[in-house]
Protein backbone atom coordinates (compact mmCIF):
# COMPACT_ATOMS: atom_id res chain seq x y z
CA UNK A 1 0.00 0.00 0.00
CA UNK A 2 2.85 2.24 0.93
CA UNK A 3 4.97 1.15 -1.75
CA UNK A 4 1.82 1.53 -4.21
CA UNK A 5 0.81 5.10 -3.04
CA UNK A 6 4.33 6.82 -3.00
CA UNK A 7 5.20 5.47 -6.41
CA UNK A 8 2.51 7.01 -7.82
CA UNK A 9 3.91 10.55 -6.64
CA UNK A 10 6.75 12.17 -8.72
CA UNK A 11 9.48 12.90 -6.97
CA UNK A 12 10.51 16.96 -6.72
CA UNK A 13 13.31 18.50 -6.23
CA UNK A 14 13.58 18.94 -2.69
CA UNK A 15 14.54 22.36 -2.34
CA UNK A 16 11.33 23.68 -3.95
CA UNK A 17 8.45 21.39 -4.19
CA UNK A 18 7.52 21.83 -0.31
CA UNK A 19 6.83 25.33 -0.31
CA UNK A 20 4.06 24.73 -2.64
CA UNK A 21 2.25 21.92 -0.25
CA UNK A 22 0.24 22.42 2.85
CA UNK A 23 -1.11 19.97 4.52
CA UNK A 24 -1.42 18.90 8.47
CA UNK A 25 1.30 16.56 8.95
CA UNK A 26 3.35 17.34 12.17
CA UNK A 27 5.95 15.13 14.35
CA UNK A 28 5.06 14.61 17.21
CA UNK A 29 7.34 14.56 20.00
CA UNK A 30 11.32 14.26 20.20
CA UNK A 31 11.30 10.18 21.21
CA UNK A 32 14.50 10.22 22.34
CA UNK A 33 18.37 11.43 20.96
CA UNK A 34 20.49 8.63 20.44
CA UNK A 35 24.30 8.68 20.67
CA UNK A 36 27.02 5.99 20.40
CA UNK A 37 29.33 5.47 22.72
CA UNK A 38 32.59 3.83 23.57
CA UNK A 39 31.87 2.82 27.22
CA UNK A 40 27.87 2.17 27.77
CA UNK A 41 28.75 2.21 31.71
CA UNK A 42 30.78 4.95 32.11
CA UNK A 43 28.41 6.85 29.21
CA UNK A 44 25.74 5.54 31.88
CA UNK A 45 26.99 6.93 34.83
CA UNK A 46 28.05 10.24 33.28
CA UNK A 47 23.90 10.54 32.43
CA UNK A 48 22.98 8.90 35.90
CA UNK A 49 25.38 10.65 38.36
CA UNK A 50 26.10 13.66 36.73
CA UNK A 51 23.67 14.59 34.73
CA UNK A 52 20.87 13.38 37.09
CA UNK A 53 19.18 11.39 34.81
CA UNK A 54 17.22 7.82 35.45
CA UNK A 55 18.51 5.34 33.81
CA UNK A 56 17.55 1.86 32.45
CA UNK A 57 19.99 -1.12 32.96
CA UNK A 58 22.06 -2.19 29.95
CA UNK A 59 19.74 -3.96 27.36
CA UNK A 60 20.93 -6.04 24.54
CA UNK A 61 19.55 -6.39 21.74
CA UNK A 62 21.13 -8.81 19.66
CA UNK A 63 18.70 -8.63 16.06
CA UNK A 64 20.06 -4.70 16.27
CA UNK A 65 23.72 -5.60 17.07
CA UNK A 66 23.53 -3.19 19.90
CA UNK A 67 24.01 -2.96 23.96
CA UNK A 68 21.43 -0.09 24.97
CA UNK A 69 20.74 1.77 27.98
CA UNK A 70 18.23 4.87 27.88
CA UNK A 71 18.39 7.98 30.43
CA UNK A 72 15.42 9.92 31.20
CA UNK A 73 15.21 13.28 31.69
CA UNK A 74 12.28 15.62 32.46
CA UNK A 75 10.92 16.46 28.61
CA UNK A 76 12.79 13.33 26.78
CA UNK A 77 15.25 10.67 26.66
CA UNK A 78 18.52 9.59 25.59
CA UNK A 79 19.41 6.53 24.00
CA UNK A 80 23.07 5.29 24.82
CA UNK A 81 23.90 2.41 22.43
CA UNK A 82 27.38 0.89 22.11
CA UNK A 83 27.47 -2.24 18.95
CA UNK A 84 26.96 -5.75 20.18
CA UNK A 85 28.73 -8.54 18.20
CA UNK A 86 31.00 -8.32 15.33
CA UNK A 87 28.35 -7.43 12.69
CA UNK A 88 26.85 -4.13 14.70
CA UNK A 89 25.52 -1.94 12.70
CA UNK A 90 27.27 0.67 14.40
CA UNK A 91 30.92 -0.67 14.36
CA UNK A 92 31.89 1.26 11.80
CA UNK A 93 30.48 4.61 12.95
CA UNK A 94 32.00 4.36 16.55
CA UNK A 95 35.09 3.37 14.86
CA UNK A 96 34.58 6.81 13.01
CA UNK A 97 33.65 8.85 15.93
CA UNK A 98 35.80 6.61 18.62
CA UNK A 99 34.74 9.75 21.44
CA UNK A 100 31.14 8.90 20.60
CA UNK A 101 29.06 11.36 18.66
CA UNK A 102 24.70 11.85 18.57
CA UNK A 103 23.83 8.95 15.71
CA UNK A 104 20.33 10.22 15.26
CA UNK A 105 16.87 11.59 16.48
CA UNK A 106 13.65 9.97 17.03
CA UNK A 107 10.46 11.70 16.44
CA UNK A 108 7.26 10.14 17.16
CA UNK A 109 4.63 10.64 14.74
CA UNK A 110 0.64 9.59 14.62
CA UNK A 111 0.89 7.57 11.67
CA UNK A 112 3.77 6.42 10.18
CA UNK A 113 2.59 5.23 7.09
CA UNK A 114 0.94 8.49 6.05
CA UNK A 115 4.06 9.93 7.68
CA UNK A 116 6.16 7.94 5.03
CA UNK A 117 4.09 9.17 2.56
CA UNK A 118 3.88 12.74 3.66
CA UNK A 119 7.79 13.11 4.01
CA UNK A 120 8.65 11.32 0.15
CA UNK A 121 6.24 13.69 -1.44
CA UNK A 122 7.97 16.42 0.16
CA UNK A 123 10.93 14.96 -1.30
CA UNK A 124 12.71 14.12 1.39
CA UNK A 125 13.98 10.20 0.84
CA UNK A 126 13.67 7.14 3.30
CA UNK A 127 16.09 4.49 3.83
CA UNK A 128 14.87 1.71 2.81
CA UNK A 129 11.50 1.43 1.03
CA UNK A 130 9.33 -0.51 4.00
CA UNK A 131 8.90 0.60 7.78
CA UNK A 132 11.22 -1.74 10.42
CA UNK A 133 10.31 -2.64 13.60
CA UNK A 134 12.78 -0.79 15.87
CA UNK A 135 14.36 -1.63 18.45
CA UNK A 136 12.30 -0.52 21.05
CA UNK A 137 9.16 -2.83 19.29
CA UNK A 138 7.70 0.08 16.95
CA UNK A 139 7.52 0.21 13.79
CA UNK A 140 10.07 2.56 12.32
CA UNK A 141 11.62 4.56 9.30
CA UNK A 142 14.32 6.50 9.06
CA UNK A 143 14.85 9.36 6.95
CA UNK A 144 18.42 10.12 4.29
CA UNK A 145 20.53 12.18 6.30
CA UNK A 146 21.56 13.96 3.23
CA UNK A 147 17.77 15.78 3.12
CA UNK A 148 18.11 16.33 6.82
CA UNK A 149 21.04 18.71 6.95
CA UNK A 150 23.22 15.82 7.84
CA UNK A 151 21.57 14.09 10.46
CA UNK A 152 20.11 10.74 10.31
CA UNK A 153 16.08 11.06 11.31
CA UNK A 154 14.05 8.39 13.09
CA UNK A 155 10.24 8.66 12.61
CA UNK A 156 8.50 6.31 15.07
CA UNK A 157 4.84 4.97 15.33
CA UNK A 158 3.72 6.41 18.60
CA UNK B 1 32.80 33.14 43.98
CA UNK B 2 32.68 30.67 40.97
CA UNK B 3 36.05 29.99 40.78
CA UNK B 4 36.92 30.68 44.21
CA UNK B 5 34.68 27.44 44.62
CA UNK B 6 36.10 25.16 41.98
CA UNK B 7 39.38 25.95 42.42
CA UNK B 8 39.22 24.40 45.86
CA UNK B 9 37.41 21.15 44.49
CA UNK B 10 40.57 18.70 43.34
CA UNK B 11 39.83 17.44 40.20
CA UNK B 12 39.69 13.84 40.08
CA UNK B 13 40.08 11.28 37.30
CA UNK B 14 36.90 11.41 35.43
CA UNK B 15 36.25 7.74 34.90
CA UNK B 16 36.27 6.60 38.63
CA UNK B 17 35.29 9.76 40.73
CA UNK B 18 31.62 10.13 40.75
CA UNK B 19 30.53 7.04 41.40
CA UNK B 20 31.37 7.77 44.90
CA UNK B 21 29.35 10.96 45.12
CA UNK B 22 25.85 11.31 45.40
CA UNK B 23 23.86 14.57 45.64
CA UNK B 24 20.54 15.26 44.53
CA UNK B 25 21.61 17.56 41.35
CA UNK B 26 19.76 16.77 37.83
CA UNK B 27 19.30 18.76 34.71
CA UNK B 28 15.90 20.32 34.01
CA UNK B 29 14.37 19.91 30.41
CA UNK B 30 16.26 19.50 27.51
CA UNK B 31 15.65 23.09 25.97
CA UNK B 32 17.29 22.59 22.54
CA UNK B 33 19.27 20.44 19.93
CA UNK B 34 21.29 23.29 17.70
CA UNK B 35 22.26 21.73 14.09
CA UNK B 36 24.49 23.90 12.09
CA UNK B 37 23.35 24.44 8.73
CA UNK B 38 24.23 24.79 5.13
CA UNK B 39 21.21 26.76 3.87
CA UNK B 40 19.17 28.53 6.60
CA UNK B 41 16.26 29.17 4.73
CA UNK B 42 15.98 25.73 3.20
CA UNK B 43 16.26 24.10 6.83
CA UNK B 44 13.84 26.30 7.94
CA UNK B 45 11.40 24.86 5.44
CA UNK B 46 12.13 21.33 6.36
CA UNK B 47 11.45 21.76 10.11
CA UNK B 48 8.10 23.85 9.00
CA UNK B 49 6.57 22.47 6.07
CA UNK B 50 7.93 18.71 6.44
CA UNK B 51 8.22 18.09 10.09
CA UNK B 52 5.10 20.88 11.08
CA UNK B 53 7.12 22.31 13.43
CA UNK B 54 6.10 26.15 14.53
CA UNK B 55 9.51 28.01 13.05
CA UNK B 56 10.68 31.38 14.22
CA UNK B 57 11.79 34.17 11.77
CA UNK B 58 15.46 34.33 11.07
CA UNK B 59 17.59 35.83 14.09
CA UNK B 60 20.96 37.89 13.58
CA UNK B 61 23.01 37.74 16.58
CA UNK B 62 26.44 39.51 15.45
CA UNK B 63 27.59 39.68 18.79
CA UNK B 64 27.72 35.37 18.60
CA UNK B 65 28.33 35.74 14.91
CA UNK B 66 25.43 33.60 13.89
CA UNK B 67 22.51 33.53 12.25
CA UNK B 68 19.20 31.41 13.89
CA UNK B 69 15.86 30.06 13.33
CA UNK B 70 13.95 28.04 16.58
CA UNK B 71 12.08 25.11 15.08
CA UNK B 72 9.48 24.52 18.37
CA UNK B 73 8.60 20.63 18.52
CA UNK B 74 5.78 19.19 21.13
CA UNK B 75 8.34 18.90 23.67
CA UNK B 76 12.09 20.62 22.27
CA UNK B 77 12.67 22.93 20.03
CA UNK B 78 15.59 22.82 17.64
CA UNK B 79 17.86 25.86 17.12
CA UNK B 80 19.13 25.87 13.68
CA UNK B 81 22.30 28.06 13.33
CA UNK B 82 24.21 29.10 10.15
CA UNK B 83 27.35 31.45 10.43
CA UNK B 84 27.24 35.24 10.67
CA UNK B 85 29.92 37.63 9.76
CA UNK B 86 33.75 36.62 8.89
CA UNK B 87 35.02 35.54 12.05
CA UNK B 88 31.45 33.19 13.41
CA UNK B 89 32.70 30.63 15.82
CA UNK B 90 30.75 28.09 13.84
CA UNK B 91 32.58 28.83 9.97
CA UNK B 92 34.98 26.15 11.01
CA UNK B 93 32.01 23.37 11.86
CA UNK B 94 30.91 24.03 8.68
CA UNK B 95 33.45 23.67 6.55
CA UNK B 96 33.99 20.42 8.14
CA UNK B 97 30.40 19.40 8.07
CA UNK B 98 29.02 21.12 4.70
CA UNK B 99 25.68 18.78 4.99
CA UNK B 100 25.33 19.70 8.60
CA UNK B 101 25.92 18.26 12.00
CA UNK B 102 24.35 18.31 15.39
CA UNK B 103 26.12 21.06 17.27
CA UNK B 104 25.38 20.70 20.74
CA UNK B 105 22.54 20.34 23.07
CA UNK B 106 21.57 22.51 25.49
CA UNK B 107 19.80 21.30 29.21
CA UNK B 108 18.09 23.78 31.36
CA UNK B 109 19.25 23.77 34.85
CA UNK B 110 17.88 25.72 38.13
CA UNK B 111 21.47 27.19 39.65
CA UNK B 112 23.90 27.60 37.16
CA UNK B 113 26.58 28.17 39.79
CA UNK B 114 25.93 24.94 41.50
CA UNK B 115 25.72 23.00 38.61
CA UNK B 116 29.03 23.88 37.30
CA UNK B 117 30.29 23.43 41.00
CA UNK B 118 28.88 19.77 40.65
CA UNK B 119 29.72 18.45 36.87
CA UNK B 120 33.65 19.65 37.99
CA UNK B 121 33.42 18.33 41.02
CA UNK B 122 32.79 14.63 39.52
CA UNK B 123 35.56 15.20 37.05
CA UNK B 124 33.64 16.95 34.19
CA UNK B 125 35.52 20.14 32.60
CA UNK B 126 34.13 22.82 31.46
CA UNK B 127 34.92 25.17 28.38
CA UNK B 128 36.00 28.53 30.01
CA UNK B 129 35.93 29.32 33.17
CA UNK B 130 32.67 31.66 33.87
CA UNK B 131 29.25 31.38 32.41
CA UNK B 132 28.80 33.59 29.85
CA UNK B 133 25.36 35.40 28.92
CA UNK B 134 24.45 32.35 26.15
CA UNK B 135 22.64 33.89 22.46
CA UNK B 136 19.19 33.84 24.26
CA UNK B 137 20.10 36.40 26.94
CA UNK B 138 20.62 34.05 29.45
CA UNK B 139 23.75 32.63 31.59
CA UNK B 140 25.04 29.33 30.06
CA UNK B 141 28.28 27.02 30.27
CA UNK B 142 29.92 24.49 28.14
CA UNK B 143 31.21 21.19 28.51
CA UNK B 144 33.94 19.48 27.31
CA UNK B 145 32.88 16.99 24.71
CA UNK B 146 35.65 14.71 25.32
CA UNK B 147 33.84 14.37 28.67
CA UNK B 148 30.46 13.42 27.51
CA UNK B 149 31.04 11.15 24.66
CA UNK B 150 31.80 13.39 21.94
CA UNK B 151 28.98 15.71 22.14
CA UNK B 152 29.37 19.39 23.08
CA UNK B 153 26.89 19.77 26.05
CA UNK B 154 25.68 23.58 27.04
CA UNK B 155 23.51 24.02 30.67
CA UNK B 156 21.64 26.84 30.66
CA UNK B 157 20.19 29.03 34.00
CA UNK B 158 16.65 28.06 33.80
Amino acid sequence: MLQELSSNITKQNFGYSFSSFKDNFKFGKLNHIAIVVPDLQKSAKLHKEVFGAECSGEIEIPEHGVKTVFAKYENTKVELLHPLGEKSPIDKFLKQNPLGKVHHLCYEVEDLAEAIVHVKRMGVRTLGKKPKIGAHGKPVMFLHPKDCDGVLIEMEQK
